[in-house]
């Protein structure tokens, strides 16, 4: 089935999101703020590019945006020639940026406003799940908003999953980084560990991938720890804007993150260091740096 | 290819241990320090019951040991009755508890002095890893020692990796134990935030299952902590004993456990609020119990 649909955002998610889109037959409309990128996105994969998000939503059945933050998530969508300006009645919104569930809740009811559906759908899989198309989606929203953007939704997620109404697609998201924040650190002070007390640090690994210590991270990222390389994967400038907004969030809900509240500021110490831009697995960088 | 094998402490890993044992042809001599458990397990399972360490260890090519902490340990091999009494030239004893690397290193001279071979061999895995024989072995010691011993070890061990020298073993489980801080924290932290937020918690887990979140503890232990049980797996105590362990060592070795550290103190707090036995997902319990 062939849908009209718009994309804001042609970031390093972005991009190869829309790419799926028109591969899998949609006609796809793109904008970017930097319209550079969007000339070139529409050389590369066809479509249509748009001078603002208006005009990109308008008659568009779905629209996707995959942008920075709240603040960017705003200014294609709320303010002036954003896409809630043009969004037609039954056409969909979906927001697969990572920002706050409070804002999700705001585009939820002006899409409503408008007898428009809108889903919070942040994604996890990274710029390689982008490219391959086999993200994960976690969505909030309407039944029958989620129906209607699915199957699109499907050209570059291996899984898309309601979770609830307007706003659990981020708080799912942040229960994912919450998670990661205690890995990706215990993992961290094990290796650290082990390299201190002059361990086999990969006999070591070999050994506790197979038991109770296993995780994503361990197997995904061991062996570019040891070699320190952190040029690559999910920027610690990104984990600290999800984890900033899950901290927020438990201010509100009254939840206690005092690890992810840590890892936070590990986080910045690893800024720092130079670090905005290296995958969250630098923590180690972090203890290693402290004991030269 | 039988041997002649001594079992020293038959709780709830070393019981099942030593029954493997004898099930491979072993000729099993066990001592336990509560004379009736030992006397029990010859009725099940044969072979024969000694009145001290050195007694069981009289004749012995291999001499296993699973107590429960160093003191322990040092109770049956260096003190009087010891095993080290006996322990015969070319004869090998493997320490499959848990316990400091200082001690390893010392059991290892003693054995030396004796002609006679060490191994520091703490296991992984439970006690259902110890009763359906499918432990993880981490080895510390010479190779000589390491291949006389394995193939009596494979009989309740699904993976045995000798890591390097005398100590490596336990500085490998110390390694283990302090990843397995991080995920524990990061998941009960995850889960208590989800809750608070309101979210389908089951949901929620299912779809962070298939990404970066992913971990053996969030696969095995996230329906139990949903359901707030926490009356079986490995003890709080017991974790409370290795990053003891972790944490004194670090203090030698030089590194940072900031982490570590931090979840030692949590388990203090479940220990606290009557946890000692819980299994070692109770962190939620915690975060729930601070907000009631």
């Amino acid at each position: 089935m062939s849908q009209r649909v718009a994309f804001l955002g042609l970031g390093v998610m972005g991009g190869p999101m829309a790419a799926h889109l028109a591969r899998a037959g949609h006609s796809v409309t793109v904008y970017n703020r930097t319209v550079s990128r969007a000339a070139k996105w529409v050389e590369t994969h066809g479509g249509a590019r748009a001078n603002s998000p208006a005009e990109a939503a308008r008659d568009a059945e779905l629209v996707f945006a995959c942008v920075g933050a709240d603040d960017d998530v705003r200014a294609v969508t709320l303010e002036d020639g954003g896409a809630f300006e043009s969004l037609g009645r039954g056409a969909v919104f979906v927001d697969h940026t990572t920002d706050s569930a409070a804002l999700a809740r705001e585009l939820d009811e002006a899409a409503r406003a408008r007898g428009a559906g809108f889903l919070d759908a942040p994604v996890s899989g990274g710029q390689s799940g982008a490219e391959q198309g086999v993200l994960t989606v976690m969505v909030g929203g309407e039944e029958s908003a989620f129906t209607a953007a699915l199957p699109a939704m499907e050209s570059y997620a291996r899984m898309v999953k309601r979770i609830g109404p307007a706003g659990s697609g981020q708080l799912a998201k942040m229960v994912n980084q919450i998670c990661i924040a205690g890995v990706v650190e215990g993992l961290a002070e094990g290796i650290h560990f082990a390299k201190r007390a002059g361990l086999d640090t990969a006999a070591v690994i070999e050994v506790i991938a197979k038991g109770a210590a296993q995780s994503w991270q361990l197997d995904n990222r061991h062996a570019t720890m040891l070699e320190g390389r952190y040029d690559f994967g999910f920027a610690v400038e990104w984990m600290r804007k999800d984890l900033g907004l899950a901290l927020d969030e438990a201010r509100r809900n009254g939840a206690q993150l005092p690890l992810a509240a840590l890892v936070d500021a590990f986080y910045a110490e690893v800024e720092a260091l130079g670090g905005r831009r290296w995958d969250t697995s630098s923590l180690l960088a972090r203890l290693e740096h402290t004991r030269n």
